[in-house]
């Protein structure tokens, strides 16, 4: 099922309802390295202080629906590759939300000049990510062993993705 | 050959020769993503402020011979995997200080209860360094197709190097 969504920048007054959902998602420790108990100014300086661009996706009723945010992965001679992180609702997810939120990604960074996206720390055991991430092009290029502290789970593996885009 | 080395805490006395060290190195464009041009403040940033310890390297005369940085390699449910870099004097190459570093920052990070030490972005045209890091344990987990913009060389492959410390 896909549906009509709205992708636009983060602006101030989205704050209000992206700090709870970026909150509880952080909270289950399954998917981000974000502390489960991380504050709302570490939240807040990590999603849309430091990225270059932050969005955020509503449906046409104003529901919120989702949010990534862009940057470079590396500083200097590593800045041509970039990073994105995303966050769908719980009640918006199984509809499409994660797939429409990368494909926008994939062509603001070709609008900001990226070469290649890549993800550092795609949990493993977050098996319809990792194939989510496949069918929109990206390989795993690595399998980090034990890199991510999973909050039910324990030291679970990650991967490394990435996906040229030029 | 081998030499005699005193490895210790950075102190504020080191920055004045560690600065033109730094500098230098990441003006060469071939192994660090730090911006050739990189300011003085931002060197500091990374090198001294954002890591968890920096320490130097120095000969019994005095003589600087390189420098380390440890710190966390990503936040919370990464935390447990450290990052480290490593500068070494060219006046001292060839002569086992990078094994050294690299020795001393294992168990360094130990005594801080990392279980892995991770390496983002080993340029694979320096090859030198990658075959010093997997003699000292460390698997190339994977690699990222044009990574680096290599000062002299265009976009080269990077590799993500990984060593388990538990």
């Amino acid at each position: 099922m896909s549906r009509e969504i709205l992708i636009r920048p983060f602006s101030e007054s989205d704050w209000v309802e992206l700090w709870p959902l970026l909150r509880d998602t952080f909270a289950d420790g399954d998917t981000y390295a974000f502390d489960p108990a991380s504050s709302e100014e570490a939240v807040r300086h990590a999603w849309i202080t430091l990225p270059q661009a932050t969005l955020v996706a509503r449906a046409p009723d104003g529901q919120l629906l989702g949010t990534y945010y862009l940057k470079p992965n590396q500083t200097g001679l590593g800045g041509h590759v970039c990073n994105c992180g995303y966050v769908v609702s719980p009640a918006a997810q199984g509809q499409g939300v994660a797939t429409r939120l990368c494909e926008h990604s994939q062509a603001l960074a070709r609008q900001h000049g990226f070469r290649a996206m890549q993800f550092n720390l795609v949990v493993a055991t977050n098996t319809r990510a990792v194939r989510l991430w496949q069918h929109l092009g990206f390989s795993i290029v690595g399998t980090l062993p034990d890199a991510f502290r999973h909050a039910r789970l324990g030291y679970v593996d990650a991967h490394v993705m990435y996906k040229p885009m030029v």
